[in-house]
């Protein structure tokens, strides 16, 4: 039999989620794998699912003898062929959970192809084990139908963010894997070169250069789904490689890279959300986030935002708003939060650094409970009046250092705004962060470090504050923030060799140490740069938040553990003895007999 | 001004391929480089480019003093954006070579946006320069419109065949570039393992055992434009890095891959070069391709086919041919095949191990010439007919080790199909070569190795032969071959994890070795494994026969030389003292103060 529809293949005519009714009658060929089987009386049934569905197969001894005693051994994740005729299935007897619920196949002919050891885990209950198990077993885990729709769904993804830019004329263009140190600031993963014995190529921590390198050459735009890595401590949710959706355009500002930015998301929101996300997009400047939500990413689906009281604070007798900074936020009435979740909020910043968060009640008299005694009575409308709070509200009060105050308090808001549901889990709230400072003081080195990286230009306006001021330097970059969570930024990029070497210089590379690293770049500045500037966006990212993934380990088909591993491979793993000899490789004494990893 | 066409940004309206006498009048903004610069006295003309295309700029003292006076300073490369109007050229100077050759624009303002220092090589006059000169500044000779457009069907060739993936329901998944040795059997790239010291992850020769999980886990259609990674000493036309086009199909046989692959070929002929190709494709066994062709890539754009000769030849008295294999092809008469490039043959073939080629002519009166005499004449119309020659053709003879005639006989066979123009250059001849054998022999270790991988399921047909005579076995395999190119292959795959015990068995594996470096896969194959098969073909060379480039180099934006080295980037390169010690590897002594590549 050859194909009637597009998925039948010379051993299938069917796949397993498209009978219905009206294939009644049809002689049909099906493969796939045994999700459920029951026993009743003579008759045996089997669940057999394949990537786009189940459908029952029912062996009845009278219709074919053998397929019926053969059908007596099948066990769970057997792979398997039946041949048979598609019927309905008897009265009351309907799935109404299937899109085929109404049919089954009657079994003429069975073939096994593949018998199946006791799977380690349940595949057809969606059995949930422990992660380490199921990384073991990826290929298992991902039969799953809800894990494999996670799969599919990241893979449609890809192809929609391919076809966005396809459609603007944006080139997708393969940049190297095998490349040399990238400037991210992370750890590189390091590939000995066996022909230039001593030396090594990095693996890209992002195609940033490459990407650069593309406009100097005049592509004019660039996009690249592109594979970064980078060799950092794991949190939670980091991937040793992870896939950036990359782009590059050249004779733009920043309002052309918001507006392609804003309309991928939008594409992306209709497509995958059917969810239309308005434009522009709201705009904050780095400074009224920090001031407003203690944060560059704000979640702006709730409110509670900040109020800064510090002269106001001053004027109280409570010993902590005598120094440092002092912030507050209004709890209104309706969210009922109780004496015990006010009790609360002091040990949920302290891991936060803050040592506990001052409170009031607000009356139509004035301030009650908490700090309320240490406010002179006049103060009362005043603050009230300042935050425009309402009888029945609470407010929280932090005070300290102004980096622990935010961290602090944008926790707590956004702690509150969940646990009290604020907001409905289908709300998008995306913002456009504008005005981040260029440069940052690095804690360890006091010295001056990038905050995106060393090739974002200055804002022409605070030029002159380069000599004088460099922290108060505002660069040309933005990030696009959703739900709190950073979908990804850019910048306009440096065009001219002098101002790249300035940056450098301020961020304490010698002329010779700039020389070594981003020699070629430099060079590659002298010949007619264009005004460019781009973004770039996790997928994976964007993929775990479309299907609402508590982990990016859902959406990456092959993951690896938060420790770097891949316990189905078992890699890293040892080397032979040989291939190091001929990279000019030594392991460290005592190394050489460990045992492999998983 | 904000967009009137898709590449209209804050800093143009227009790019330089699109304006026409219809936009006479218009204002306009555009941004490119100076490609070439003329002073007819009062006026500059300035042709400036952009991806897009060229557009004349002129630079007249009568409508602007300030930018004529600017435009004497600009020189090549430079980067600029102008503001003018679009104005018809005067009569007899328009330039037929350009589509913007009947306007040019009025500069009413003229801003610098990048000066640059003079060029290492021409980019107006597409200028050939030495291959490291061009790599090492890459980013200059990717402005070569020439390059640039190569380029650009490469990218346009990774679309296609991700549209004409998708449109066939394949997903496009993502398989790790960090990961464990691959079975390819070249050199691995290894990375080593910072968290767990003494390991390595390895990069991936090939996504084949991810492609095959992904049919356990049940993907059903799996495809990926993947990036692959081989440690070889480079032949001139490999790249360490290169991109392929990687599928797998479960459930399928042969000729489900075959409608799949060449269907493949049949979208891009007609797409890139509007050719209407013949489905279904030629058909060939790798018996007759080597018995016929010498080669298990023949180039059928033309005929030469060799004929056996063995037994007729041993009644000859030419020494040469009393043993061994012995093979001739006819070169027609109409081909006019001298005396003195019959003579040029053999030291042709001296390079490939042949020590000659023997010659006669044909006539009505039968064979003369060269080793003529050497034939009884009752022999003479005997071979003739054999080799179904006619009066004034010449036949061309090798004889010795079946090997090195069929290698010697291939290679001269097209070289005099090329020398001769038997062929037009736009000829495309495909073939589907299959019948491969399983197994041969490894002229290092003696014992047994696969022909393709060891994942290629040997044809159900010869099953016993394994036992017996296992180098008689044939594979489930098959290639696609384009006028002599392996464009790629690939195999019905072994699903059964006994059958794959055996074969790595054959192979010399020992059940200890099979289980260290494979025992991941051989326990994927005890949970019920489909019935699967796919193919790979080479995206470079793909795009290199689309764009007839005489190098994979030429379609790759940023390519490594032969040896491997970036030369642009200047790696691979040292890195730090520190970063070794993180990895807990040391290089062997006295390496540490080599110099870099570049």
């Amino acid at each position: 039999m050859k194909p009637q529809n597009p998925f039948a293949t010379s051993l299938r005519t069917h796949t397993l989620g498209s009978l219905t009714e009206l294939d009644s009658g049809t002689m049909v060929e099906v493969c796939g794998w045994v999700h459920k089987r029951r026993d009743h009386g003579g008759l045996i049934f089997i669940d057999l699912r394949d990537k786009f569905g189940i459908t029952q197969i029912v062996f009845d001894p009278g219709v074919d003898a053998t397929s019926h005693t053969a059908a007596e051994r099948l066990r769970s994740e057997y792979c398997v062929h039946v041949t048979g005729k598609v019927r309905p299935r008897g009265p009351g007897l309907e799935n109404p959970k299937l899109k085929t619920g109404k049919i089954e196949i009657e079994c003429h002919s069975l073939t096994l192809i593949s018998a199946s050891e006791t799977p380690p885990f349940q595949i057809a209950e969606e059995e949930t084990v422990g992660e380490d198990l199921a990384l073991t077993y990826r290929y298992l885990d991902l039969r799953k139908p809800k894990l494999a729709q996670k799969i599919a769904l990241r893979n449609a993804l890809a192809w929609e963010v391919r076809s966005y830019f396809h459609a603007r004329a944006f080139e997708e263009i393969e940049t190297p894997i095998l490349t040399k140190s990238t400037p991210e600031g992370s750890r590189d993963y390091i590939v000995p070169s066996r022909i230039y014995p001593g030396n090594f190529y990095a693996l890209p921590q992002s195609p940033q250069l490459y990407k650069q390198l593309c406009m100097i050459a005049g592509f004019d735009r660039y996009f690249q789904i592109a594979r970064c890595f980078r060799d950092e401590d794991l949190r939670a949710d980091r991937q040793p490689e992870f896939t950036q959706i990359d782009v590059e355009m050249s004779f733009v500002d920043e309002s052309d890279i918001e507006d392609v930015a804003c309309g991928l998301m939008v594409h992306l929101c209709k497509r995958f959300l059917n969810y239309d996300m308005d434009l522009p997009a709201r705009h904050m400047s780095y400074g009224t986030a920090m001031e407003k939500y203690g944060s560059d990413r704000p979640d702006l689906r709730f409110d509670l935002s900040f109020t800064r009281i510090d002269s106001l604070a001053r004027r109280t007798e409570f010993a902590p708003f005598q120094k440092g900074v002092v912030k507050c936020f209004v709890v209104p009435a309706h969210v009922e939060f109780s004496r015990s979740e006010i009790d609360g909020c002091a040990d949920f910043v302290r891991v936060f650094g803050l040592e506990g968060v001052a409170w009031t009640r607000v009356t139509t008299e004035g301030l009650t409970g908490g700090i309320a005694k240490f406010f002179p009575p006049e103060m009362h409308a005043e603050l009230i009046e300042t935050v425009n709070a309402k009888a029945g509200d609470v407010i929280l009060y932090g005070a300290g250092k102004e980096q622990v105050v935010n961290q602090s308090l944008d926790h707590l808001r956004r702690h509150i705004g969940a646990a009290k549901k604020l907001y409905s889990e289908n709300d998008l709230a995306f913002v456009w962060i504008t005005g981040f400072p260029l440069l940052e003081l690095d804690p360890e080195t006091g010295g001056f470090a990038s905050v995106h990286h060393p090739f974002t230009s200055p804002l022409y306006e605070d030029l002159e504050l380069l000599e004088i001021d460099p922290l108060k330097v505002r660069a040309r970059a933005y990030d696009l923030v959703l739900n709190g969570i950073e979908l990804g930024g850019g910048s306009i990029r440096i065009h001219d060799n002098a101002m790249q070497q300035k940056i450098f210089n301020l961020l304490g590379l010698t002329p010779e140490i700039a020389a070594r690293k981003f020699g070629f770049f430099l060079r590659a500045l002298k010949y007619g740069t264009p005004i460019h500037g781009g973004f770039a966006f996790g997928l994976d990212r964007i993929a775990m938040l479309l299907t609402k993934s508590a982990s990016i380990r859902e959406v990456i088909p092959f993951p690896k553990t938060a420790k770097a591993a891949d316990l189905m491979l078992d890699a890293p793993s040892h080397v032979d003895e040989k291939q190091l000899k001929e990279l000019s490789l030594r392991l460290e004494k005592g190394l050489h007999n460990f045992g492999n990893v998983g």
